[in-house]
């Protein structure tokens, strides 16, 4: 991150008060990190992504806006800490390939149940939807960087087709379940989401070659 | 609809000299629906679903705000009406059953690829994620005319929840391909989004009875 500290020992802002001790600064540097992810979310949430200030996260979070920004560098480095993220996507694909799609399917929604229409993934679709041309790249680049988790684990032909696939119904999933919330899709038990998105995703993931001869 | 004139002759409304004889009449009729049809896209398409008003669409036909009214009731009777509807899908979904995943994919691409992001269905999709609440409504109520006919010709156990999956499929690649427009889907062939499609959504149409003995 953009550190304009020497190398040795950043400079504390001034007048913020922060104490210097190096472990006990570790220690509030992660502090400090979380609670502007949090009031990142929050605001992700309650004003969308163009309305979302580091002036008002920091304001949440209760820390100055030079906080924010030698923590995060810009807002889109802030918005991209605050999703979740491809890290807790490795621990999903590992495992066994015949158990994928259901482990996907389950990771899926138990993320979305946690947080339901909470989720900052909620905030970014409905920001990219409007055409926010800032929240269009950044739900991209996140795209690309889910999409890089799973091309890592799939096989066959056709992967970065297959890994949008795959991108394109977990969107249209969020979108019924937890963005317009009505429906079937909507009201079904997240156990049976699961299921239904198990086999929807099995085709993607383990696509039978038979299928997939035709032209190219 | 909501017509105010006498049974047997509707009331033209005043100072919009319309010719009364009636063969003309229903020409003039059919004519000037489809001109306000026209104009309600076109206003859907630049403003959005909230910022689309029955005065703007009049002002774009041509026509007056009272023949809008007379036509087509309110905004939602006019927006529905001007949005594609489950009077196409009964051609697609007609014919063998073996076809109809192919077929479905097919029209869908090919209804998109035609509008692409001047298709109404994205102005009304980009409402609803915004949580217009008319929007979501109207989304809503589509839908569900489309699930009606999808319906009729699936065959298996949980019909609604697989119409709604193959709905929320449907809006996934509406989302990546015409609203994100970013990623393998938004660039690949016309034909290649049929083929993927089609593999997309046959386990939805046409469920194999051993992957849906899961609990109930």
């Amino acid at each position: 991150m953009a550190d304009g500290g020497a190398p040795s020992e950043p400079e504390p802002a001034p007048g913020q008060g922060r104490d210097t001790t190096p472990p006990r600064r570790r220690r509030d540097r992660a502090a400090s990190q979380e609670a502007i992810l949090e009031a990142a979310r929050a605001e992700l949430h309650e004003h969308g992504y163009s309305k979302t200030t580091i002036r008002a996260v920091a304001a949440r979070a209760g820390v100055t806006h030079g906080l924010v920004m030698r923590h995060f560098g810009s807002k889109e480095g802030l918005l991209s800490a605050a999703i979740p993220g491809p890290r807790d996507l490795d621990v999903v694909l590992a495992g066994d390939s015949a158990g994928l799609p259901e482990r996907i399917a389950r990771a899926f929604v138990e993320r979305m149940e946690m947080a339901g229409s909470l989720d900052p993934m909620v905030a970014l679709i409905r920001s990219a939807a409007v055409n926010e041309p800032t929240a269009t790249r950044l739900y991209t680049s996140m795209q690309e960087q889910s999409a890089a988790a799973y091309r890592a684990v799939l096989a066959g032909p056709d992967i970065d087709e297959r890994v949008d696939l795959l991108g394109a119904v977990l969107l249209g999933v969020t979108f019924s379940r937890y963005v317009v919330r009505a429906g079937p899709l909507a009201t079904m038990s997240s156990q049976t989401v699961i299921q239904h998105l198990t086999g929807l995703l099995r085709p993607i993931v383990q696509p039978r070659s038979s299928s997939r001869t035709g032209e190219h």
